[in-house]
């Protein structure tokens, strides 16, 4: 035992090349660190995170399991960075409150710029939510989160910073510096380009940090301060605003309410949180998950793909009720039984790679009313080839398998017509539902598969029942 | 006629709102150009991109059909700006060089900065390269091009700027903005830090450009400096890169060699490209796309797909010859057949939802060594509980369909064993490919498929030819 400890006590091997290096934090350290837990060294557990930044702090404790992670909670208490629990995930940000307390969590996060608070305190329960505002020391803060929660989740209003910089455009780069340095503990943590507004507080220039260093004191804003600079309205969907600052190559941007007044700013490291989110939003949507974490408890993780596979259940029964229409042709022939899911399954996979495809190039904006009807078309000819291609193939094999050349004919014939089904129903299924103002993602699956399934099903059946019975 | 001309001319309605405000183009936009390229306008067409960002017009360039799409280049020509032609994908950068000619291609591109001018020549055909090289005006480019292109694909070498700003950590703030002044003409466009060096050029500080524009003149840069930096090796994996970024939330980074000497910088706009280009290689990867975009041509999208399905094809008939086996049986018990894609079908939806959770999972190193076995416990738990539901509402539904309780039985048991099955493999394909080097996203999905089918049709046929003859 005195020997194992030692050995722990003395693992301080590379983890100061840990520290320097951009790497994720090896096995070798968690593990460490899970017995410094486990044996409830609170200081030397202490020392080993001491190391890290938030983030990777926040990633090794959503992979701890779920006793380990309250002990570790327990053991930092309320010396707990708010950066990491910004960085946690909504579930486990609840085990912090249960551990803690309400008190201490917010304690701890009334630390945070507002936006980042909102983005902590928007995840709470509507009911509890009031009762938490309570709870935040000063006045001002709570105010301006109150504000910010209003707006519609996932818009430039809940977004923003509200904390932006504002320099006259009569003003030399020297008095700007000046202002800066004077101004220096008002000024947000992060800003990349200063503000230039009219006296109704429109913005009408941006100076970028890069031009201010590099412009002579004597220089003035307005000479150099950018005109062409974009805005977000701030009602603005977060989408939106990713692809905005993609297309723009943007680092910052000012944000502007209905009569153009400036309200606040997003930065492009506000983008990267975007476009991570939306890309794993679509992922797991088309793989019918609700939302989904490898770390989520066992309950959890049945609730949120449970409504999915429920769906999946009745759209496969009625795919047999299909298959029962033909219970007949089924005893005679009973090759139809054996080769009937061959088709489904080549709809079903044709399908969804052009699904993909679509809800990606929606999310892209990559399909518009401009291409929209040349896409269809070229979904309708690449169904329609695939399907020629492989109905020869199956074709042939189902021919001299069962030594049926009629059973190759109808297979073939059941795979051209399932592909083209299948393509045009994965450009068409995503598109109607965008239209709708439904997330493709969400519903698209689901829909077509229910569609290859019973299309292949029917065409495949029903042309052996007309031609080999 | 000249109504529709004059329509188009007067069609300079709210552009200039689009010139301000973060929003896709409007179709009706992209209407008014394709009708400028089809009636030959050059001058109109050309007025009518000036007021777009290089990214939108990449966008838009996109969405044209081919014809249309030569004839915009056409009219474009050598006044092509780089920046378009950077945003543009590879296949589209073909067409340019074909209609614009090499030399003309090569000259607008070698305006570029150098990581960028990378990006474009890596993906020209390797044989092509040496003499798209030779083409490059400038010979200094020439070898810093050159030298980029041996790093390795998707390393911090290929994506790193090679252009660094360094300052003397004796300096004062006064002396560096002075410094930057005077070699504003040699700086990068972006640059968000300084960073201050050793005798051996090894990154000892950086200097943010935010902590330099509030801090007095007087102040040394030793004094200000963060020392607490994270270095990026220069061999990094980009996802690796890309993770790191985001856990530390950095804006910028030193690039260094394996002696730990600076050798260029990465920033946060790079990052934010790779993390889409990593999430949509997912996405398409495990849906079955090799590359896909929805403005690819037909014979291009056909062989993206084509691979896939093959490999599709060849599964399902190995599922069918499962089938095959129980010939006697199916024929005897015609509900078999008309039951079995339902046990297949849940196991494949159950399955595809942990691989995708899994997927991410790993990508976002959530899944290490310290949690594996735990995590492939849950989803055993997972399949068990989750099975033993769906087996209760199928055998029900069976059983009074059929009229057979024991069929009800025999699919319910069929369930749960398919979707354990189907859970374990949906967590253990990930991670055995991760561990031997093989990207998860690349062929979880069929192997999953081929499994649960396989698998599914094995226990439920298998069962009822037991119980049920």
């Amino acid at each position: 035992m005195l020997k194992f400890l030692r050995k722990i006590f003395n693992k301080r091997t590379d983890y100061n090349k840990l520290k320097k290096e951009i790497a994720p934090v090896p096995p070798k350290f968690i593990n460490a660190l899970m017995d410094s837990i486990n044996l409830n060294l609170v200081d030397k557990t202490q020392s080993l995170l001491s190391d890290l930044s938030s983030g990777e702090i926040a990633n090794i404790i959503e992979q701890l399991d779920a006793s380990d992670r309250k002990k570790l909670i327990f053991f930092l208490g309320s010396s707990i960075v708010p950066e990491i629990i910004l960085e946690l995930d909504k579930d486990i940000r609840k085990e912090i409150i249960s551990v803690v307390g309400e008190h201490t969590f917010l304690n701890v996060v009334s630390k945070l710029d507002t936006d980042d608070l909102i983005v902590v305190l928007e995840e709470v329960d509507e009911d509890k939510r009031g009762q938490y505002l309570k709870l935040l020391p000063k006045k001002s803060q709570r105010e301006l989160v109150k504000k910010g929660l209003k707006f519609p989740e996932d818009t430039a209003g809940r977004i923003m910073s509200t904390n932006v910089v504002s320099v006259s455009a009569s003003w030399t780069i020297g008095k700007t510096l000046k202002f800066l340095r004077q101004k220096k503990e008002l000024l947000p943590d992060d800003i990349f380009e200063v503000y230039i507004l009219d006296s109704k507080k429109k913005p009408v220039g941006t100076l970028n940090l890069n031009t201010l260093v590099r412009s002579s004191t004597n220089t003035t804003v307005r000479d150099i301060m950018n005109t062409q600079f974009k805005t977000i309205p701030i009602d603005t969907d977060q989408e939106e605003i990713a692809l905005g600052f993609k297309q723009n190559n943007l680092i910052s941007a000012p944000v502007v309410d209905k009569s153009g007044k400036i309200v606040g700013q997003i930065n492009s490291d506000d983008i990267i949180d975007i476009i991570e989110e939306e890309a794993e939003e679509d992922l797991l949507r088309l793989s019918g998950v609700q939302s989904g974490h490898i770390y989520s408890a066992v309950l959890q993780t049945i609730k949120s793909r449970f409504t999915w596979l429920l769906i999946n259940l009745f759209t496969a029964i009625a795919a047999s009720f299909v298959i029962a229409i033909f219970e007949s042709s089924l005893r005679q022939v009973v090759a139809l039984a054996i080769l009937m899911p061959i088709v489904a399954s080549m709809g079903g996979n044709a399908g969804t790679q052009t699904l993909t495809v679509a809800v990606r190039a929606l999310a892209l904006r990559e399909i518009t009313r401009a291409n929209a009807l040349r896409v269809i078309g070229k979904e309708f000819v690449v169904g329609a080839i695939n399907g020629l291609i492989f109905a020869v193939i199956i074709g042939t094999i189902a021919s001299y398998w069962f030594e049926m050349p009629l059973l190759g004919f109808v297979i073939a014939a059941a795979m051209i017509l399932n592909l083209v089904i299948a393509c045009l129903s994965g450009i068409l299924i995503p598109l109607i539902l965008d239209k709708t103002g439904v997330d493709p993602a969400i519903a698209s699956t689901v829909l077509l598969t229910t569609i290859t399934d019973i299309f292949g099903f029917f065409t495949f059946l029903g042309l052996g029942t007309i031609y080999l019975l």
